[in-house]
C-alpha cells in the first residue's frame, strides 16, 4: 500500500471582527466555544492588520462581523480576516453578516451608479468566503448577488412574537413606512392573524437618500395600533415622519418594529419624540449606550445565528428552522 | 518600424434567433441594418444548431432574442448564438433581452430551490456576452446579477403616453396587483400627475405560482378609473382577480397596463372576459393571433431598443433616453 | 479549547431529472436509495421549476438527466437543479449524464458554428457541477471539455457480451458506418477475437446533418455477418443506408448495435424496414413505446451506473471497472 | 468637455519564440513587417528570459512559437512571452501555432491520465492569449479546448495541390494508416477527384506509443498509386510500418503526405528506407539537415499563415480563405 | 450589406475619489482635462455613495485615489467608483494609485496572517480594474500582485535631482534606515555619482509595526552628509530613531527622503526635533497643515503621473519615461 | 431515508516527478509511504507523458517536483502530474517544490519583461494545484503570488545549526553579497547571537543576469569569520567574488551558506578555488556527482518536508514547526 490513511474531523471555529464583539461573544456561548482569540489593530495610516493565535488549519470557520459606523472600516476587517484564513488553510470558511453593508445599494437607483450590494458580494468571494448566513436582507434578491450556499435567516418571527405578547391582536393594522416595503408587511399581517394593512405614499428625492417627503395614508389606520414595520431604521426620519402622519390619520398607538437599529444620529432624539408607543429592533448591529431611549426594546439575535451556525455545521437543515422558508 | 497600423473601425451587427423574428425586423428597420444571415434549426432530438452567413469577425455583436414559449428552448439557442459569436471572433457582444427569461425566479421563496434569474446572467456571461440589454425587469435587482453593464430600459414611458392620451386625468387611482408591484404602481402614479394609489392585498400559494387569491383593496377606488399596473401578464389569472375585486369595490373603469405580455393560455379568455376596458402591453414577446382579443392594445418597443443599440453603438448616453433613470 | 469537533460523514443522495426518471429509479434500486424527492414543474410560459422535498447540505450529490427530445427543455431543468444543489449546500455535485447532449456538435464543421459540446460543459460548471459521469461520447475528446473530473463509461463490453451470445463468432465484420467511427470499429473488431473491418465511404452534405449519401463498402463482406456499430442512432437514416449497401455488397447478415438509442421519427420505421437482423441499443435514452419495433433489443444501463456511482462516491476504482481502459 | 478624444489606431506586432525563428521571418517577409526585436536567453539551471526591445503597448500581438524537440522548453517560452505582452500592456495576444504541443494527448487513453492538449489550451489562456491560429489539428476537437477564438487552418490544400500537380489522378488510392485517420482520408478522397480509400487495421500498444504492430489492409491497393497521408510524422515507425504493409499488398507506388514533420530519430532513416517514393510535408516545424533524406519535399506554410494573420488583424474572413470550412 | 461602420475614437476621463481631491486637479491641468463631476456622499452609517454626472460609455478611464487616513474609506470609496465605471460601461478602467494601500503588508511576516498588498490587487480586479498605475511600491514584486499591466512609477528621479540641486555630491553617503532598503539605497547611490553606503541594523518587533529598536550603523558615514532615504515616512519613529543614531556616529548632517509622506501623528513633531537638516517628500498623498514642519520640502507628483496616463492612453512608452528601468 | 451515509476517510498520496527522486524517496522513507509508483516517459519529440499505476480518487495528494535543469521539462511534467491528479479524481493537490522555480523573475526589473514567478503561480493553480509547499523562497512575496494557502518553510535553522556546531560564534561576521540579501542576513545574524553584519556593495548589470561586478565591503570583516550567505548559488560567479572581495578586505576565513545548490556549471570549479573555508547548501535540488567539490556539504532538506507534509495531512500547525515564522 502507498497511502496511509486517518479519520477526517471536522473542527468548528469562530472568529469574531471589531465590528461588533459582544454579540460574537453571545454567539459562542450559545455554541459553547470560544470566540478564536487574534490580534486586530490599525496602523496609524488606519491599515487594519490581523493574525490568529492559533492554528486555523483545517478547520470549519465562521467569521462574524456586523457593520456599525465606521462601516468601511469592519468591511475590509472581514475581507482581511478572510484572507487570512483562507491563506491560513482554513477548510471552509463562512461570513457571518448579521447585518448586510451596502444591501440599499441593491441597484441602479439611476444611471452611473453602482450596484454596491453586489460588489460585496464579489468582494467577499475573492477574499475567500465559501458561503454566507445573514439576516434580514434588504431585498431577498441579494441572495443571488453571491455565487454560492447563503443562509438568509428571519427576526420577524421574534419580532411577531414581542408583538403578540405585548399588545392585543384585534385592533392591529400593519403599516408599511414606503410602498417599497408593502410585500414585507404583508408577510407580519399573515402572521399577525392576516390584519389589514396600509401604508404612507411618500415621495423620496433621488438624490438625497436620508430625507424624504411623506403624506397620504393608504388604507385604513383610524382608532387602531398601527405596527409599523421595516428592515431598518437608519437616521429615522422617514419612519418618524410615517408616525406623524399616522397620528395625523387618527391612528391609536403606533409600534415600530425593525431587525437592524442602525440608528445613525439623530435617530435616538427623532423616535424618542416622535410619538411611537414602543421601538422594537433587534442586536444584528450594536446599540450603544448614546442611541438608547426609553422606548427602545433590543431583542437578541444571538440564539438564532448560534441555532443557524449549529446546523450548517453539522449539515442539518436551516430551512427547518424556519418552517421552509428560508 | 516593426509594425503596420491601420485605423480602427468598428461595425454593428444585428443577430436573431428564432423566439421573435418580427421584433428584430423591426429594429434592423429603425437602424437601417439587416438582420444577419444564418442558419438555424432544430435536429430531430431537439438539438439546436446554428451558422452565421457572413463573417462576424470584429464586430460589435447585438444579438436579439425573445422568450416565448417554449422557452427553454430560445434560451439554449440564444447561448448557442453567443458561443458561435465569441467563437467566430465577434469583439464585443451585447445581449438583446427585451423579457428576461426566469426573472421571476429572482430569490429563493422557499428553502432548497434555485435562483434560475442569476443563473440565467451567469450562462450568459459563460457563453461570451459581454453586456445586456433589457427592458422592465421583473425586479431592478436582477441588474446586479450580471456581471457587466446592463442597459435596463422602461416601456413605462410609452405606456403611460397611451394612457395620457386616452383616459382623463383627474379621475384615475393607479392600482397595483399585489404587495410586491405596488412601488412601480408609485413610479407610475408620479407620472400620471400624482394619482392616487391603491393596491390588492392577496395571499399567494406559494407552492403553485399561478394561482392567487385576491381579496380586500386597500386605498380609495370607488367611482374612478382604475389604471392596473404589472411588468407582466401570464396566464392572467391574478390579475383578471384585480378586476373583479376592483370593480366589486366600486371602481368606474378598469385599464391594465403592462409590458411583457406572456399571455399564456387562457390568458386571452380570461383577459377578454374580466371586465378590463382595455388591457395595454408592449410586443417584447411576440402576440400571436390566438393570444389576441379585442380590449388588446399592443404597443411596439422595437424604436426604444433601436435608439438604445444605437447609443450603446455610438457610446452615447443610453441614461439620457430615460432622464437618468436607466 | 475555541473549537468543537465532529466525525464528518459522507452522504450519497440521488436526484433526477424529468427526462428519463425509469432509468433514475433503476439505478437507485440497484443502490438501494431512492431518488429524493422533489418538485418539477413548467410554467405556463415555459420556465422550469425545482424545490428539493429533503435537506441537501453537505451530501454528495449525483443528479441523473438524460435528453431525448425536446432536448433543450432537459437541458435547462439540469441546470436548473444543480444550481439549487449549489445554493443547498450540496457538498459535491456530480452530473450524471448518460447520453451527453450536443456531443455531435463537437467542433466547427465550418466556420461560424459553435462548439455546442464544449458550452454545455461550460454551462455545467458554471451551474455548480464538481464533476461528470458519463456513457460513450460521441467523440473522446469531450472529457477534455470539461475543467474537472469526468468518468466516463463503456456499454461495449455489454453489447459484445450480447453479440457474443447470440451470434457465431467465425463469421463476423465489424461494420463502421462512415469514416469517423473505424477507430471504434477497431475496438470493437479487437473485443470480437480480432474480427475482421469494414467501412462505408460515404458523403455526407455538411449543411444538411441528418441526410447522407452512403456508397461503397472498403473491406470484405460478402456472406459475412456484419455487426455494424456506432455511437448512436438517431433517425437512422445513415444506419439504415448503410445496411442496404451490406446487403447489396452481399452480407450475410447484419446487426446494428449502439449505445444511445435515439430513434427520432422516423427511426422506428426504418430500422424494422431496411432488413437488419437485430438493433440492439441501452436506455441511456428512453425508448418509448413508439419507437419499439420487433427487431430492436434493448439492454439496461443502470447496473453500469450504479457500479460507477457507487465507486465515485466510495472513492474506489472506476478505471477499474474497465481494465483500464476509462 | 471634461474628456479629451483621439483616433484609435491598430498596429500589428509579430514576435517568435526560438523554436522556428525562421518560419517567423518567412512570415514577416510575407507580412512586410519585421519579426519584434527582443532579448531571448536561457539561465545556466534553464531558466529562460525574455524581454522585448520596443514598446508593446496597445499592439495587436502576433506571437509565434513552433515546437521542435526541446518541446517543454519552448512552450515555457511561450508563455513567458505571452505573460510580458500582458503585462506590458499589449491590446490583444494572439498565439500562432503551426503545430499545436500535446495534440495526441487529447484525451484519456486509459484511466490516470492527463489531457495534456486541454492544459496547454488553460495554460495559454492564464499566460494571457486571447485567441489562437493553428494548422491541422491532430483532431478538430481540440479547437473546443480553447475557451476563445480559434482559428484552424489546414494545409492540405497545398499538399493535394503538390500531389494533383505530380502524379496522375485516375489510378491514385487514398490510404489512412490507423482506424483514427480513415475521416482525414476521407476528405483527401473528396479533394482528389474522389478516389478510392482503404486502411490499415493495426494495433497500437497503448502502453508504448511509438510502437505499433501494423497487419492487414482494408480496402484495394493492389497495382495503385497510395496516397498515406497523416497529420504528423513523428519517429516514422507507423507511416514506414504501413509502406510495408501496401507494397506487400501490391501498391506500385507510395507517397507519404503529412502537414507537420516532426521527424524525430530514427524518421530520416526508416521514410529514406521504406520504399516510399516521396515524402511531403510543410515546414510547420523545422526540418533540420539531419532530418532531411532524397525523397523529402518541404512545403511552406508562411504564406498561408501570413494570410490569415493578416484576416484577423484586419477582420476580414479566415473561412473565405478556406471555402468555409475554417 | 448588413452592418454600419463607424471610426472609433477613445477618450481619454479622469475621476477622483476624496482621499486627495488636490492632486487629481493638479493632474487635470498637466492633462488639459477636467476631472469628472460627480456626486459622492457618506450616508450616517458611512456608506459610501457614488454617481458620475457625465456618461462614462466607452472612455478609457483613469481612476485617481490616494490613501491617507481613514485609509479603507478610500479603498471602499475607489472599490465603488470602479463598479460604477464598469457597470456605466466604461472600455478600459485604469487604477491610478499613487500610494499603494496595505503595501507593507506585502508577505506574511510571521504565520497566519493576510497578505492584504495581494488582497488589495485581486479586489482591484474583481471591482473592475483593467490596469493599474502606480509610483514606488515599498517592494518591486507587488507588480506580480496583480493580474494585467502594471505600470509602476519612480519618483527617485525628482528626488535626486533636489538633493543634487542642493548638496555637494562629493561628501554624501547614502544610508539605508533598515536592512530591508539596502537595495533601495544602491540604486540612490548609483544616481548619486557612486557615493558611499550605509544602513542601520536595528530590530523591529515583528508583533509592534510602529516600534523598532535601532542600533548600530554598517559602514562609514563619519564627517559626511547623510542621504537617509526610505519609500514611506508613517509615524516617523524608526527614521527620527536612525537619524539620532547617525549623529552620534559622527555624521555631518543628515537629509532624509521619501517618496511618500505619510506622516501619521506624531511624526510631524518627531522629524522636526530630530535633528535632520530636510525631509523631502512628494505628495503622492495629502500633506494637511498640521502634517507641516519647517524642514519640510514637499515636490509634486503630479507631472509625472499626467505624462504616465497621457503615455497610457496614447499607447506610448512608459518605460522611456524611465530610461528602461519602469 | 433516502441516502445511505459511510465514514469520511482521508489518504496521503505522495507522487514525484523525475526532477529528483532520489528526495522524494527520503521523504517517503521519514512519511513511512511508497512514493506511487507512475509511468513518465518522453516522447520523441520531448512531450512528456505521466500515467499513474494506482487509484488516485479522493486521495490527499502530495506532488513533489524539484527544478534542476533542464528546468523547463520539469515544470511542465509537474504542471501535467497536476493536471492528471486533477482528472483522475484527487481530492486535494498540494505541489511539493524544495526550489520555486523562476522565483529571481519576481518583478519586472526592466520593462517588457515577464514577471515569470507569478505566472509559475498561476499555471499552477490552472492545472489544479490547491496549495504549495516550499522552501525559502527567494523573496517572501512570492508566497502572495498565489492564490491559495503557501506552507512556506525555512531551512536557516539546519544551516544555522551547522554553523553554530562548527565554527567559533565570539568572532562571526554575517555578510550578505548583495543589497538585496542584507534583510535575510540580519536574520542570520540575530540567530547567531546578533553578530555584526557586512555586505557587498555591487553593480549588476541588468541585461546579464549571470555576471556581476563586485566592489566594496561595507561593515567591518578584517580579521573575522565571515559566513557569507544566501539563497541560492547558481553558477557562483558573485558569490566567488564576494568571497575574493572578502579576503582582500581582510577576512580571516569564509564559510558560504544557501539552501538551494543550484551549481550550474563552473560553480563546482569556481567555489572549489575561490578559497571559501566550506559550502554548505541543502539537497532543495539534486547535487549530482560532477557538481561536488572538496569543501562541499549537502544537509538533506527530507526531513523537514516530511514534518511540513506531516503537519499538513493532518491539519496541525506549520507555523509551530518554525516557533512562528511560516
Amino acid at each position: 500500500m502507498t497511502a496511509f490513511s486517518t479519520d477526517n474531523q471536522k473542527n468548528l471555529m469562530l472568529f469574531s471582527g471589531r465590528g461588533h464583539p459582544e454579540l460574537a461573544e453571545e454567539v459562542a456561548k450559545e455554541l459553547n466555544v470560544h470566540v478564536t482569540p487574534q490580534t486586530a489593530r490599525d496602523f496609524a495610516n488606519g491599515e487594519t492588520f490581523v493574525r490568529f493565535e492559533e492554528s486555523v488549519r483545517g478547520s470549519d470557520a465562521f467569521v462574524l462581523q456586523s457593520f456599525p459606523a465606521p462601516l468601511n472600516q469592519w468591511v475590509m476587517e472581514h475581507l482581511i480576516m478572510i484572507d487570512a484564513l483562507k491563506r491560513g488553510s482554513a477548510k471552509r470558511i463562512t461570513s457571518v453578516l448579521p447585518f448586510y453593508p451596502y444591501a440599499r445599494q441593491d441597484k441602479k437607483h439611476r444611471g452611473r451608479e453602482p450596484i454596491s450590494a453586489r460588489l460585496i458580494a464579489d468582494l467577499l468571494k475573492t477574499a475567500g468566503a465559501d458561503r454566507i448566513i445573514t439576516v434580514d436582507l434588504h431585498t431577498d434578491q441579494i441572495q443571488g448577488f453571491f455565487d454560492g450556499p447563503v443562509d438568509h435567516m428571519h427576526a420577524q418571527v421574534q419580532l411577531v412574537e414581542h408583538i403578540r405578547n405585548n399588545y392585543p391582536l384585534d385592533n392591529i393594522t400593519v403599516v408599511s413606512p414606503d410602498a417599497g416595503r408593502v410585500k414585507v408587511a404583508e408577510k407580519w399581517a399573515n402572521n399577525l392573524s392576516d390584519a389589514p394593512m396600509a401604508f404612507i405614499h411618500k415621495t423620496r428625492d433621488p438624490l438625497v437618500p436620508n430625507q424624504v417627503v411623506a403624506n397620504r395614508v393608504v388604507g385604513e389606520v383610524e382608532g387602531r395600533t398601527c405596527i409599523l414595520i421595516d428592515d431598518m431604521i437608519d437616521t429615522g426620519g422617514t419612519i418618524a415622519g410615517a408616525v406623524k402622519v399616522l397620528k395625523e390619520a387618527g391612528a391609536l398607538d403606533v409600534v415600530i418594529a425593525a431587525t437592524h437599529g442602525v440608528l445613525s444620529h439623530p435617530a435616538a432624539e427623532r423616535l424618542a419624540a416622535c410619538g411611537a408607543k414602543e421601538v422594537v429592533v433587534t442586536n444584528t448591529l450594536p446599540i450603544s449606550e448614546d442611541k438608547k431611549f426609553a422606548q427602545l426594546t433590543v431583542l437578541s439575535i444571538a440564539p438564532l445565528l448560534a441555532r443557524t451556525i449549529r446546523e450548517v455545521f453539522e449539515n442539518g437543515s436551516v430551512t427547518g428552522l424556519f418552517n421552509g422558508n428560508a
